[in-house]
């Protein structure tokens, strides 16, 4: 790491989504990265400033979430700067949120590199990502928007994926490659074919880039969302206008997720770069990935997620997830999806995991709010 | 029923057993007779009384139980007679607590017929039961062991059955017959058989029988027993002895079934007759047939029992039973059985339902009697 100094680099991590499909365990009061999905014994998000901080210091790890979380992140998070802590009156979807990040950070800094990272994703290989990151802020100095796209472990149609093309030949950097295109979640026999052929890598929504760069393309895709975030930035640190610039423009924000904003374009243009990510990562995106991530891999397994749970399981597999000290006893289900909270109780199994957040529409369309 | 006067009838209630199929709804504090479990808005136990009493009045009515029940039976029965609750120290199985029943009611009145019926059975259809037990009761006062056998409406491998032998020629007893056999619970291909052959009929547990009678039996069969519940019952009604005769008789009374203690014997003389129940039936002996009770017979349902139920289910049948007021959501589970009570949770399947005893087994293994 002394050959390749990160100073002018900044990580930003967003944590907004609640994590529907993981209801009744993540809520708007309780969203995915406040959880402790993995058994670490800490959430999501500390896990991922404890990645990053040893690559960028702790004064240099700024949070995008709303106002509601603000406590729990500074809680997660006591090393936090103030001014690190960037608050959202309401949910705009990534290009805002990072895009806000960009704006405010390069008002400070000119030539920072900013690099994205989910708050409820879980990586394991910290060594190998901090390597994949370095990569990536090497390729960013250059003038790419650089992803890091994970190299597939299976035939997952879970995730959409990303398309190697030439490599590019940047010091510091030596898998660095240009992106061809996106690809959508596929079918099984297009993700088996994808595994087979290594170009494909799962897009992990990890993005490393010169904030001055990315604000650019938002400018070149979304040009109003582009004035509208400028006009935040420019306010942002100065503590008596912010707030009246906040409430006249963040309505006014698009919502737009950065891949369709950013990513996709830029890798139109050929200035999209991605760094292969030698890393276990998973998005945890419902019950089934996190059983799966708490079983060892093992199908025949029951994970138990929770530190008062007290399970008594009986040809059982699957996962619980006890948030009470309720005594939870299950007999001969199989791939069975028990998540136990105070006041809800969801049963289902890993292959209706995806219509979870289903049941979370119906609970709002039948006014159940308490729950949700 | 006029012409059928039941003046020299005595209802026994035995309310005993903690039913542990049906655990957590079940236990120890909360035995099965205390639910309801046909979402009738009452207890089995209530359901009970309010079958016979039409039959018996209230003043004829004893129930046999547990002094930890007492005063859940009294809330239950409010019009109950105190000399009509008969407490057992500890339980003796069914033998002691109809034996008893019978030896304290013979003193008090010589003549008397009683009829056990079980506390936690479910039945309908009034009417035919109350001319089922008016039969039965002819044929008791005519010196035999009477049961009650349910005309089975399926080819059920959950029951035991009672092979009919010649039909008995008693006055007021157009169905009564002897017994053959008793036979245990039969496989399918058996059970098939005995369906089509309308001679058996499925073993209920109801004896009607001369108070006399059915203490003579177990004189012949059980002496030790016989003399210990004469004594208990020689002493029972005098205030100042019982307790004394209590302690020093209960601990040598012996635990045997009223199947083996009378009711085998009996077919084997030729003293056992029965008559053939054409009324719905259910000893609700596990969830499988919990849940069965409450759809309505259709296997694709999802029964709800629980006056607080919130249930929210997506293709999903068999049963949720509710006690508490959390959201309960199932989604694609199929003949599944969620028990949610406030400190324990139950997640298995209606093929599984009889292995939830051994559950019960386990948690006394490894102490966890908090919960049963």
């Amino acid at each position: 790491m002394a050959s390749h100094p990160l100073d002018d680099f900044y990580a930003v991590i967003p944590a907004g989504g609640i994590g529907s499909r993981l209801w009744p365990l993540s809520r708007a009061e309780a969203p995915k990265f406040l959880h402790d999905l993995t058994g670490s014994g800490q959430t999501l998000l500390r896990d991922t400033w404890d990645r990053l901080e040893p690559l960028t210091g702790r004064d240099r790890i700024a949070v995008v979430t709303g106002r509601a979380h603000r406590a729990a992140v500074e809680r997660e998070l006591p090393g936090i700067a103030d001014k690190n802590v960037i608050l959202e009156s309401e949910p705009r979807d990534s290009a805002a949120a990072i895009g806000l990040a960009a704006a405010i950070l390069v008002r400070r800094e000119p030539d920072v590199v900013i690099g994205s990272f989910a708050a409820d994703h879980v990586i394991r290989g910290t060594n190998t990502f901090a390597f994949a990151v370095q990569q990536a802020v090497a390729v960013a100095r250059e003038g790419y928007i650089c992803t890091i796209g994970i190299q597939p472990s299976e035939a997952s149609i879970g995730f959409g994926y990303i398309k190697k093309a030439d490599e590019l030949d940047v010091e510091g950097a030596p898998e660095a490659a240009l992106v061809e295109r996106f690809v959508e979640k596929p079918d099984l026999a297009t993700a088996q074919a994808y595994f087979a052929d290594r170009a494909y890598l799962w897009n992990a929504g990890m993005f490393i880039t010169r904030a001055d760069v990315l604000l650019a393309e938002i400018e070149a895709n979304e040009p109003e969302l582009h004035a509208g975030l400028m006009e935040l930035a420019e306010a942002w640190d100065d503590r008596d206008r912010r707030g009246p610039v906040v409430d006249r423009v963040w309505p006014t924000i698009k919502k737009i997720a950065i891949d369709y904003a950013v990513a996709e374009p830029a890798a139109d243009k050929g200035r999209l770069a991605v760094i292969p990510g030698h890393f276990d990562w998973d998005d945890v995106g419902d019950f089934a990935s996190l059983a799966k991530l708490n079983s060892h891999g093992g199908k025949g397994e029951l994970a138990i997620l929770g530190s008062t749970a007290r399970v008594l399981a009986d040809s059982s597999s699957g996962i619980v997830v006890s948030q009470t000290s309720r005594v939870i006893s299950l007999i001969g289900v199989h791939d069975i999806v028990v998540v136990d909270t105070p006041d809800a109780l969801l049963v289902t199994t890993s292959d209706n995991a995806q219509r979870v957040k289903g049941v979370v529409d119906a609970l709002k369309l039948t006014g159940r709010n308490d729950v949700l």
